[in-house]
């Protein structure tokens, strides 16, 4: 991932050397277990972490030579430990390590991606309770629809979070699945109770059944599950880029002090941070689907995974990572302009009151027929010479003939569509945030 | 491909009855082309054709016991032949009739394709032509930017056509290629002339190399190609989608007589076809990265390809002809609202020429720093006012301090922006149409 | 989906006929609630649903002139209605019916897939056990690695079914939830309540909050999970196609009776099936992708989703099943060649054993060093000269020199890797199927 | 893009600097036009090239407090200019540079790739020459097929390389397009003879029409035919791996001196390479899907495909490159085994020559049913017996009964099967390369 777009802890994770550390935190959970059960001789453990030292260089330019990642590794790593070194790899095919370790990254990574979540849910319960009560106007294929509270939004945006909340913690559990059974996955050269000790120490379990590597599905579920969550960022994404058109203006990005999309022209403030989290919602789709490539691999493994995934995962996990950072940046500091979402409704001449006023008219004993040819005949006229329908209706009604004052008040307040809104609200848990 | 989508005259070439109508031609051509060369006697393909037969039932009746598409058909269809039947197949593979007759379907299929943009582009001029001076304001990232040509989009969306034209008319000269090379390519029991002679009748061209089938990277080529011509059908229906919005009002799709959004509420005219359009274009970009991955086949062919191009390459034919002809409809009816683009200006208050404010008060001899200065210190007033840029600054001006009153109206006329426009047309041909 | 890869019952829930019935079931759930309520008068749902009637070709051509599919719906399946007719559709938005019968039929296809899942887990069950002790041998990139048992394959493609049942599960959870919430969400025309009634009726539940529709993220993930679901039986069809090479020759597909792939050549038994399968599993695929685009959709929703779904929920869900029945078929009548597992390991002279070799001298106090250079000098010799490494090391050892002759036994007995096996099998459980 | 995968001189192309360079590249060209045109006085391009400096780590620096790169970047650049720096970005808007930057570095790239299939082609030609008779088996569905020329092979790779070079020859062209057409591609700020001029010294051409950027089919196109690309090196790796199976041992890439696949077992060469370039293509494949979605941007321009840029395209020229460089000396330094492919045939008994003994004996005057009912028998004999099919026909034929001995020997001699293989290399051109 190129540096703009890698954050902080993120990318500690996934550089070169800390991926050497996690190779070495298994191999150094084996000598342990070896000391344990009496294999090797006491202190090895703590022999073997004192030798050991990570020289990134060093291993790559042995690699060049040997051409094999892990004994390049091996072979840096224990060059100052002494009779320890016995036991450092025993019994292992390289891919225990590798497969193990990278379930290590995954983990850390998604345990990173999950809090950011959590803090994104907690600024989505805020902004859900705020704007409960701000009228809206709800919009279907882009057009006006039925007025409606701009909090449900807030809240359709968090229940869609808590969903994909839900998806990544079955995810974290599933991939927290390490294995050391050998090259093909029989234990013949390991038994499973090291293995089993050995993952204890990395808080990981044994895969129910290994071949060389952890199965791909794992991985490709990992993929497809931040893939959801990207496009639930693309969703409120996109909701901010058409709530802060230049004809709508109901919402704004946070604008940072000293930027400025333009210089004469204040109007200019252009949502590029929603555009740029619509952009890579498409990476994490489309790493994901290749990620579904790598499952079904040849015999008890072949290696044509491993290139793409030492891209995509840390791509896929780098790129989530930032889109939460920036979307609950982006959420949390939103202007919104709850007069600008009233003075909307003009731009449809109110006339999605017109079956309200339909609905009145048959709710006092016209026939729906007669009712609905009243209604649309005055609507069709606002519509086509724009003029309002409220200003319309009044005129029909000039003497009272069909509503009273209050009723048309009634009739042409939006508060009506919020009525059941709370029986929503009341569905989601806003304690415990609290 | 559903009902809904499938339109004639594309949905009959990917009917059961016209693939083995293909089979029989390439078959045909073959006896043909033996008798010619001597091989079989005369008369044996006026024998063979009048004798054959296509009973579609029949033939899925064979293959359900034989389990091979291509020897029920052979039984099926030779079964009135008398002695022409020595020749029928002679010599061929399966998948020398199955390839080769692909070959055809996609070659008329794209052939359809191809006329229908031609009508599609021949709309697009139109529309380019009738909208060149048309004032509108141009928009990047949502938000107005600069007035500009209602024209342009036409005409980058025609360039846009002409672009995917060349693409598909070199697809179809790629995908013009068939094969009668046998099982493995080698022509171990064919002769390469023979081959020639018959796919001259097919008005194909042979391979310059097949392994037992055509290569599909050309398969992909013909999806790729597809998939972009869907693509920039989507940016048009992007387009029409954001220009229908309740608050833009610039143009609409043609409501058909008899058509209702909403009983009551007459705004209610939502952009269905262009929404529709959106959807499909994502149909054909996944069919295409679907093919991509047929490309690299086991050896001289393994037969996974098949089952997924039986549904791909038929719904990516009807899908991208459907579109074709849903658009050209929906652009050739196109509700174009001239004065609500003028109008539109108003929502960002005419800001978009405070830059001609400032560039005039240089022009005048004010220091860059002064000009900009006073430009901002009035239009910020606007933006966060909600006041007109242009009141405000003859406000500023009413001694005409700065500004002649007819230099007040040029700076604010948008044909300003449009001093070059000509310029561009002029890169296209206009003539051939007409 | 064309008719070839549609099966009964699967294909029954995508008609267009059963399309309308889900409809008709919603809103007769509808009127029971009325009913219910008290709000209908009494008979009203009996009265309904005795009256109703679905003809398909009348709502086609009614659809053809308003260009609303469910207002054609309605107009033709109340017309032999009386004063029930009132109640139908009273309060709900056209996406109230159409969503929640959308869920209810993918509920039913994934109840469908699940039953189908299970047969083949136990499939999967009943060859890993009866392979048990097979001996086979294990590969990594292709290469010879190390014996291994053939039911671990087994075991492995269980493990990872039951991986894909697990998440279809909790997918089967959540597509079970349906809405009649009205046109953007807010219940302004129906009460909470009535919704739940009439959800309950249909064995669903109510979305937590919707739009005018069921958020997409949870029709994403039914087909993510469809395209996991395939991918792990692409996985198992590789393997297939692998072992029924003709230089492996472990394992055959079951060739039907009648079934010939060549007329003179029997050993042209080509894995069809296992090909068709991996070719479909690129389509769950990019169906997948596909449907990951329709999540972030124009505030309280755009259709654009709609177009593709029509065909890709079908499809995904017809092939899915198809791909189950086959490849339960397939693994069901698999041929399994145990001889030919154990010949294999001439193809590569023995020298999986090598290692063992090695092993064993330094176990009898031989330095690593020198048994390495040992073993590595006979088994390059077998390389290169395609020689037996058991044989050759029998020479070496002519003298018994360095192993007893039953050493030699054991040291090339495959079982050796067989070990640990039990431990794996323990992990799962065997006793429920019987 | 990884280190590990990014070869010299493409990953220079994509560095920070040289993207700066870029942009400083157009500016200077356009001060250089306007010198020429009068605009700036004489020196100023000269003053401007002198007086610029590229320091990316300031630029970043500023880029960090303005939020805009462009901006940064004319800050720092021109921070020692005098005078000239007014005619510096004069009349520009940042797209103008960004976009036709971008269209340099891409068409650096595809020219570096070009180069490298050009130098990959010529190995391709020398292997289709030196194995022109080589005889192989050919396989369809992985089993047995035919015999063929193992220089067929790579016939069919050079043909559909000598495609993919076509298909990048013309995006090239595609590429090689500016624009300077300003804010909304109507040049209202800048003459398109400015462009014209600018663009000549870049080697680019202007767009026919662009909007604020070069319309982004061009970007998928390039990203569509890399992947292309990807597939048919792909097809070549996945051949290679077939090849070197342990069963097969056909063929092997090249090991490197000092590699080593495993310590004690010298068969254990895995073809990682190959596995490697399969995974990649898949990268390529997934990228270009992505690329796709940008083409459909909102109005004169959403800036959403700007972050996915940032990563799909350096990644896909890199992977591209690598992948070539890699295949280029797999393929150079490919061990082939002669011996073994004729070995192969013993697999299948001989059995791919049963079809012949059936023709020879139907052109003896047997009839067809007769001929096949005596191969059938012989041939399944051998099939289920394991024996070889030859010897068995020898058998049958002991007293020559069928066929004279030099009959036996010519159905048996697998060169038949190369009859017309010159043919096929006649439609290619060998002269150019030597």
């Amino acid at each position: 991932m190129i540096s703009r777009y890698s954050l902080s802890p993120m990318k500690e994770i996934w550089t070169q050397e800390a991926q050497y550390e996690r190779w070495l935190e298994v191999e150094l959970a084996l000598i342990k277990t070896y000391e344990e059960l009496g294999i090797a001789p006491q202190n090895s453990y703590k022999n073997a972490k004192k030798n050991s030292k990570i020289d990134v260089e060093e291993i790559l330019k042995i690699e060049s030579e040997v051409r094999h990642d892990v004994i390049a590794f091996i072979k840096s790593v224990t060059e100052n430990m002494n009779d320890e070194a016995r036991y450092f790899h025993m019994g292992l095919t390289s891919s225990d390590v590798i497969d193990t370790a990278l379930s290590l990254a995954m983990k850390q990574s998604l345990e990173l991606i999950i809090d950011k979540l959590n803090e994104f849910i907690k600024v989505l319960k805020i902004l859900a309770k705020k704007y409960k009560n701000t009228i809206t106007l709800g919009r279907t294929h882009g057009i006006h629809a039925e007025p409606t509270s701009f909090g449900l939004k807030w809240l359709s945006y968090l229940s869609e979070a808590e969903r994909n909340r839900e998806r990544l913690e079955k995810t974290l559990e599933d991939i927290s699945q390490g294995k050391l059974s050998g090259a093909v996955g029989n234990y013949a050269n390991i038994d499973p109770s090291v293995e089993k000790k050995v993952l204890e120490k990395l808080s990981l379990m044994p895969c129910k059944i290994s071949t060389q590597i952890v199965p791909r599905d794992i991985h490709a579920e990992f993929l497809y599950n931040l893939s959801l969550l990207g496009a639930g960022i693309e969703r409120i994404a996109l909701e901010i880029r058409h709530l802060q058109r230049s004809e709508v203006q109901e919402a704004f990005e946070p604008f940072t002090k000293g930027q400025r999309g333009s210089s004469a022209m204040p109007h200019k403030k252009n949502p590029i941070i929603s555009e740029r989290l619509c952009g890579m919602a498409r990476l994490l789709r489309s790493n994901a689907d290749a990620a579904a490539e790598n499952i079904a691999l040849w015999h008890e493994r072949d290696i044509s995974h491993s290139s793409i995934e030492r891209i995509i995962i840390p791509d896929s996990c780098l790129i989530a990572f930032y889109m939460l950072e920036k979307v609950t940046w982006m959420v949390e500091g939103i202007d919104v302009k709850e007069d600008q979402m009233i003075e909307q409704f003009k731009r449809s001449y109110n006339l999605v009151f017109s079956q309200r006023v339909m609905l009145t008219l048959v709710s006092k004993g016209f026939s729906r027929e007669d009712a609905y040819k009243l209604t649309q005949k005055v609507a069709l006229e606002c519509w086509n010479s724009k003029k309002d329908f409220k200003e319309e209706i009044k005129k029909v009604n000039d003497d009272e003939h069909y509503f009273s004052k209050n009723e048309i008040e009634d009739i042409f307040n939006p508060t009506y569509f919020l009525k059941n809104i709370s029986k929503i609200y009341e569905r989601f848990n806003f304690e415990d945030e609290e």
